[in-house]
């Protein structure tokens, strides 16, 4: 993620267009061989869309990366298992919002094993082939009896919905508190003429009612990829966009991102569809961001010029997820200080006097000491919908400058973040 | 700091009475040896002491422990230099709040050295005998021109203060936006029937104004002791308090904690001594997080049976600093899957179903699974004015479970902390 786009403060999707690298902005439908469908199960509100199935042709690869919380939920357990036991291939994937099936025992992973099992029953495919994730409340079991009679219903419906069809309702299905539906597609130009294409959907991660605290994605492509090629994209993009972003710093017991390819497109190059996997993530990461509970400012911090890769990400995360940050920059308070103080707290080596700081483009801090700035202007650059730190720790200039460079992507920490956060589970 | 004690409330001292060690609570004085004065230098506001003056007699042995911020504050290079070139010994320390003397460059320290030359001429001791800090706005030179002509005036009127007076004033002078001053006294029975006294100031670290951003402690003694125990046991107690609380995890460019020894009362037990330092170094400790702004309700998290006792630390640090932990604090809600899920991201390796949480005494989580609890005691453990986290993991009886032990105190993260650290400085 570059921290000279401004992120959108909505989560609508980008305007079209093609991007340098000619990877273009797409229509918000998914890749040819998915079809989804949603239901309701009562499982967070009446009415609601809380459960949502995709399917893809048999010998689609599967990819996922899961919570490294030791409390992972039930389903995580049943899906690492699958996509273990199938080497990286799929059918279906169900997710329901509403309810986390996290901190069950047994009972949570024989629910999550026998929404499973339905599924493969109703689609007539291997249960291994199917992949499941829940989110929602901690602690509270699924109400199966709501849920398995659904799933016959949802197969029903995706037997009859379009290959390709639109991203919405399924992004939809999977929000608890999350204001709007996060979708992104591009398409990639190939060989021939031909076209791939990549989509993604998520749901919030933090920033989130009490009782929930999951992000979850799924990013799918027609392109015909070998199961660890697909690993190593979806890496590749959740480190450049997942991993940049950070909310609160709670890791949930449920967090995942699914990558499945059809393969109906053909083969695509390696590294034009990681670009487009890379694009879609980093959409949707800032579109988490952009709408948390509270949101109300967006934070980029870039380090640049630190001795290696790993000391810049260090010192960029420490300073976007320090609360004095954080509360300064609701505020729209240009109090640097903070800023150089948590840089010095990062555990990161550097000479405090070659720190040269830059809000909004504009030079606050070089040698030790504030420089004289514009102070309509630097209220300015803390004031908008998005705010620009830059640090260079040294080596200012030159590509080892931007070797070493990294950013990280939050927002600011506001009181009705707090107020959402305190209300009762219960 | 135990975790079973209910952190009081506001910053007034424990009731007296001694503790099960024979070390007493005492009256809320200087040890023998040390003299205060105050004075104004409209730093903060005018009118209000923003200065502060202490000294020992010649020969006092000194020890520090500075932030480990790349930006410490100017004081701090100075102090430093100051202790490091008196092996361990002062005569004086001044302090002023208002004003951090950070991010001030090499003029920044020309006047920290200027406030110690000042203090050097007016008390007629040496230079390197005389330490010095700030408290402040980071980013803004101290007005020399008011604080060096107040500074003879204070030596004036400490050559009148009592031997042995009041901490009150001196801790009022260092205050920021504490709402309280906050000091602690112990006395430790010595053989012959002799005592020794120790006693602490401090002021708030976090949860304070957007421009002040620092933790200062004075810790003071009359018991004889060699520069190098004075230092060991200082370290002792910082660790038992001072590195045991949170209240937004940043770390300031001026935070320090002093301790001197006068040594008029002659020696001392050095294991009795240094658990009254450590006494007074929690007694501030809790009267820190308990002062924020914006504070409404305490929480310790004490973790027992983790492999090691570093292990123990990093889950306990990892709750009681998490975001999603602290609301519900705030929110009196029982959203125990926070904790655990907390617990499950801290970076120690321990089995997920040996995990067993109690809350005010209520065994909540066991076996991977919720317990079934009575909710209205459950509620009530989450609602006093200190919520009682305790987190078993594996060990849960016998010695290794106790050694392998440790805790944290911190605070509920509230709308009010986010306001008033969102406000403008400028």
């Amino acid at each position: 993620m570059t921290t000279t786009t401004t992120p959108t403060t909505t989560a609508t999707a980008p305007s079209a267009g093609a991007t340098p690298s000619g990877i273009a902005i797409a229509s918000l439908d998914w890749p040819r061989g998915f079809r989804a469908a949603v239901g309701a199960a009562a499982i967070k509100k009446a009415g609601r869309d809380d459960l949502a199935l995709l399917s893809m042709p048999s010998g689609a690869t599967a990819a996922a990366i899961f919570t490294r919380n030791l409390f992972a939920a039930a389903p995580i357990e049943v899906s690492r298992r699958h996509l273990r036991d199938s080497r990286g291939h799929a059918s279906a994937l169900i997710l329901n919002s509403g309810c986390a099936n996290a901190a069950t025992g047994p009972r949570g992973v024989a629910n999550a094993q026998e929404m499973v099992d339905a599924v493969s029953l109703a689609l007539g495919c291997a249960c291994e082939g199917v992949l499941v994730n829940s989110t929602g409340v901690i602690g509270v079991q699924l109400p199966m009896d709501r849920i398995v009679p659904e799933i016959p219903h949802m197969a029903a419906r995706l037997a009859h919905a379009a290959d390709g069809g639109p991203l919405e309702p399924f992004a939809r299905a999977i929000m608890t508190t999350d204001t709007q539906p996060k979708m992104s597609s591009r398409t990639v130009p190939c060989a021939g003429g031909r076209t791939v294409r990549v989509s993604g959907v998520a749901k919030g991660a933090g920033m989130i009612r009490p009782d929930m605290a999951t992000m979850i994605s799924v990013l799918a492509t027609d392109a015909d990829v070998a199961p660890a090629t697909l690993d190593r994209i979806l890496r590749h993009a959740a480190d450049a966009s997942y991993h940049r972003i950070s909310v609160d710093g709670d890791t949930s017991t449920n967090d995942s991102v699914f990558a499945f390819a059809s393969g109906l497109a053909g083969p695509c190059d390696e590294a034009a569809l990681a670009t487009a996997f890379r694009e879609v993530a980093c959409d949707l990461a800032r579109m988490i961001v952009c709408d948390g509970e509270g949101f109300e400012r967006s934070l980029a911090v870039r380090v640049t010029g630190a001795a290696t890769r790993a000391d810049a990400l260090k010192v960029a995360e420490t300073v976007a997820s320090s609360l004095l940050v954080r509360t300064a920059i609701t505020g729209g308070d240009p109090n640097w200080g903070r800023i150089i103080a948590a840089a010095g707290r990062a555990g990161v080596a550097f000479r405090a006097n070659d720190l040269e700081l830059h809000v909004g483009g504009i030079l606050i801090f070089r040698d030790g000491q504030p420089v004289e700035a514009d102070k309509g202007a630097v209220r300015a650059a803390f004031n908008g919908g998005h705010v620009d730190i830059v640090i260079s720790l040294g080596a200012t200039e030159g590509s080892e400058a931007e070797v070493n460079s990294d950013s990280f992507l939050s927002c600011g920490l506001t009181t009705e973040y707090v107020r959402l956060n305190a209300d009762y589970t219960t």
